[in-house]
């Protein structure tokens, strides 16, 4: 079975960066996955893709060894196993709250007897070789996000799920719930004294933890803090970002070198 | 019939900035409408999408009063009449190397007696009111692209064909073509020459003239030279070269503020 | 945040007429909110669109001022929060039988603290406003649908869920029920006097009551009655409606004017 | 081969009613395909769908024996052999304007020897059965249209093309390019002169005459001045004119039954 | 209302054999409908498409008198609804484990008093006519799949709930979830018990039995030993199968015949 | 740039087999890629994909190292560009009849000065890498397809064609035009001479030779008799030919052992 290489990195002791992708496209997550990623995830939750373009954008980061994730937009078993039958090499499960949640979570991502997984990898079997079932549940990724209080006062009791392999931490709901207000890369102590008690249960239970960010070097600053893994805004935020800034340039008069005026 | 307010900028003597548009998507389309662009082209010769998403794309930028313009793949009348009944303000055509094409081209964008343009402007009268077929022969912009040095021989001829309205230049083939090379943002003084030979074509014709160009400065530089309009990169680009950048800050450990901290 | 004109209306004591999509194409959504409904309602429920579609459908209508809602097909956490954050203003949620299941489907629709929706509204800020995470728990509408035996049984206790703004009255299933037949448009005195039951306990719990209809005479009667607004049979009944008649017309020899024989 | 009921029905003296699809969706063209029409026609030139929705929608008409066509969006024999090869049993030419335009559209809808369409009936022969290739020739309906001036000049030489089955009669274009104005159902001598010019043109080709018009009291009086057929409005003309006539009377608060008031 | 024939022929003693459908496409859906399948279901769980692309599937089988049924991914009623209100004859759903399971699932698919489905038959009464809603649930099929060990130990509670037809067998699933291990075609003495435990219990509650086979000639065994359908492959694999062996004889130079050398 | 690798078989002497993609799927494109072909080709001809999928097809061949080709549906140059700058390795023109129609053909192929290819590879740069623009004349093959009996008078014109890389013949519609009916897999000795005089005319002029076959021992004769490479009939057939057996094999009571009877 090809291998989760996020798993081989992180075993080594190494830190993933991972692209985030909301337009449903194949032609951008193509782009996306050409650009150096250890890992790109469909974000199946806040993106805008169905489920039919999520499958064909797993297929167009196959181009690519980038390994591909999705974010579910729910704890459902059936869109669950739906992702991980088209080739997720994990899936990201939003507002994980209790330890029955995250057991039906991983339960539904693994096959018996580590869960209740339906056997039928279609697509997963042309991506990852025909020995796939045999081997999935020990390399398909199950991450539950943690975003609510609740969650945080339970975090042990999720953390100790057999089959979970790590935390991802949703800042915005988790700032929402904690604080009252949804904020990227905050650096209030409160906050990062929650990012450090995630951090203390995932180290107790053996899982890693990833997070999402809103710039770079907030994102350097919690991989030296000890996340395993990042994802940086999204492919949406990326096209905003660099489209404003060469319209204001253009509407200011200020304008800006691309750095790609070579030939084709 | 609603304007288009391109032509009324230019009139003003106001240059625009063009988006251009290469994923096949409603959601980036709508994500570049929103970032302050006067027109916005969707190029379907070196772009992703078919014409019925397309049409869609056309669709999403009409959320907002960004001028909305397509780049045919080739002078087919066919194709063109179709973005133009879909509600396309502007119609880019490219290879137009010759008077008689110029003719075949802003003809297929008039009715009779100005052309040979097909009635039946479906969502065209949607978006620009019941009475586009009376009015859309002023208000609808033909473009002619300028890219090969037999259009430069043929410059003051195409120039001259009735009811065009402004020539684009396509700077990769144009350069290709003259020089042997597809360059972006040249500056050599032959390739400049050659920009000012078009702008005194157009001038001297009553044409605006419009161009890719790779950089916001050379964009700046384009516009005080005298051109009226100027396409900057394309969402791809962008895309691209956002992501790449983030990338290579997490991979290097150089991280950079995103200046989107705050609160959703 | 951009209002929601609904909710204006109401409370100006007026009332509204809801547009019903059943076809999955941008394209008659967009013909339908040129009609001059106050709001559309992409219905998920008995309609043929998937998610991908309806989010298409939400820009499509959003070229205009028409207010976008969408019926989900179950109460379920995952898709309303979808349809939110692509910027439906409203969400109508079928078989809503008991309080808590309302308290659920209200909360899924509401930020913390009000409820559990998760942050990420991405179209919804390209659409309302960068605003829109404060202002959505109170501009946003959560619609129950009050349809079987058992929700009258229960009418009450769910009409006194706190952020629920209001019934939506199945007829079909609402006096299949009731009493053993789905009929839409029914005058007989139970089926009124369940309605007035409905109408009692929205005014008790300031809530508003909305209904489908299957002709525009009953609908006038049901706004006389206390309703605060009404959908009209669907575009595919439209569509066939209209359809039908002209080829019964050309089959029986029967013509009719169109009304559209002017010029484009 | 399954036959072509137009052509069975006009040999036997008998007049066809034609729907007209602009909706890109395979349910919509269902519902059309039920409501009785003899004959439905996709509209690829002045209609919003691509090739693929085109095709899928051949197959939603295919649940039917409606007869189906295509008018495709230009005289171009790459799209005309596309349609065909998807089942398409008639093509409708847009602007043949003389007998050389005529001779390539027609031999692009025949096999050799009398024309040169690429053999490879994909679609077709899952349609029309196994014989399809040696009995397409004198079953698939090949019709241009006759919509400017130019072709007026050209009846005669036009209509005696081999293998042409018979005319379209554009009349928005016809009398824009005649008379100066588009306009549908027109009942001006002029007009009306030109149609009966092209009838006798027909006549003496052994040639069928259709025609696009706006009301169905119109479309009778083609069909008693020797038309075998009319197309009456679009689906998105129905959807557009009910969906109004809805609105009008919810806001006017003149209702209207709709005579569905009965049981699911 | 349009009989359903699988029912009728199992009523007559004979067995039915099932295609399955895995490709996203409704020509690869029209293509399979054209060989003779009794029925073909459209694999929402481990298929590809999302549920758009199963509706136009639906539509493409139906140009067919095929009988078409759905498996649904998971057992969720606003899921089970939207596939019998596009027009399924029959849903199967995979792990039913409980009696309470099996009562949710056939409550979604049967109108009260029978069960909870929502009324709204959108594209079930075009296909299969105005009384749809009266006789659907006498005619609708809703089979239950076995596949894990505790639905074994359930058998007979799941074979008693009203309502339901019959028993899906999943081999995979219940040879992993009995033995450890997922086997296609076993022959095992374990494992045809357990086939003849269904069985039993199926006959006992005047329920049929289906199941899914990888060869014709165990399929062939299985209605010899009691079933009343077999679902052989997938187009996926019948697909892959035949290029392979394609494929292969080229490489090897070991070339076959095709039998299907005869003309057009 | 990424090599083609056919050209470097055939430059070794070896013949390549090429399979034909007519499902608009990226799923059964992407299974099809994994069956061990050299090549595969989209037929944008006798196919039944738009552009788009076509486009996204293109993408999922690319999971894996199969040469991507495609059909396009006539011989022009929009069309010819659109699918080369997205990633094909090689064009297969239909109905080259004359010299010029080769010229125009080879000519929309290759960049300037050896043709008139406009500069813009979207994703073929993604595809074959940064140097695409000045590699690509010398790595994408331009296949004329030979199908007509003017092409056979004009072979040693066609052929001699600057920058052409071979022949591709079209069995069906040759036999056709030579010999009035259309044929797969003739041996008539009329038949085989003409394919002689094809390959004589190949080698004269150094060009490579292809043909469409319907079975493999046809095949492997075909590229004895001196082709360089055989396309086996298409996925639809393969999909048809393997559901029809394993239907009829449950029919007629004679079942086949699939050879897939092994563990997931």
């Amino acid at each position: 079975m090809r291998e989760n290489k996020l798993k081989s990195i992180w075993q080594n002791g190494g830190g993933t960066v991972n692209g985030w992708l909301h337009i449903p496209s194949t032609w951008s997550a193509e782009v996306m996955a050409s650009q150096g990623w250890d890992s790109l995830t469909i974000d199946m939750q806040h993106g805008l893709m169905g489920l039919e373009t999520a499958i064909q954008m797993l297929q167009a980061i196959s181009t690519t060894d980038v390994t591909p994730m999705v974010r579910v937009n729910w704890n459902e078993p059936g869109q669950i196993m739906r992702v991980l039958d088209a080739g997720a090499y994990g899936v990201i499960c939003p507002m994980v709250d209790t330890r029955e949640q995250c057991e039906a979570f991983v339960g539904a991502c693994r096959y018996h007897p580590d869960g209740y997984r339906s056997l039928g990898p279609t697509r997963a079997m042309v991506y990852a070789g025909d020995d796939y079932a045999v081997n999935a549940n020990k390399t398909v990724l199950a991450l539950a996000m943690i975003e609510t209080k609740t969650a945080m006062d339970n975090l042990e009791a999720i953390a100790s799920v057999p089959g979970l392999d790590g935390f991802y931490i949703g800042p915005g709901d988790l700032s929402l719930s904690l604080f009252g207000k949804g904020v990227m890369d905050s650096e209030t102590p409160e906050f990062l004294a929650a990012i450090d008690q995630i951090l203390d249960a995932a180290r107790r239970n053996n899982l890693i933890v990833g997070m999402h960010v809103a710039s770079t070097d907030y994102g350097l600053k919690m991989i030296q803090r000890g996340l395993q893994f990042v994802s940086i805004l999204s492919d949406t935020a990326f096209l905003r970002g660099a489209a404003k800034a060469a319209v204001t340039a253009m509407k200011t008069g200020v304008g800006q070198a691309s750095g790609q005026r070579s030939a084709y």
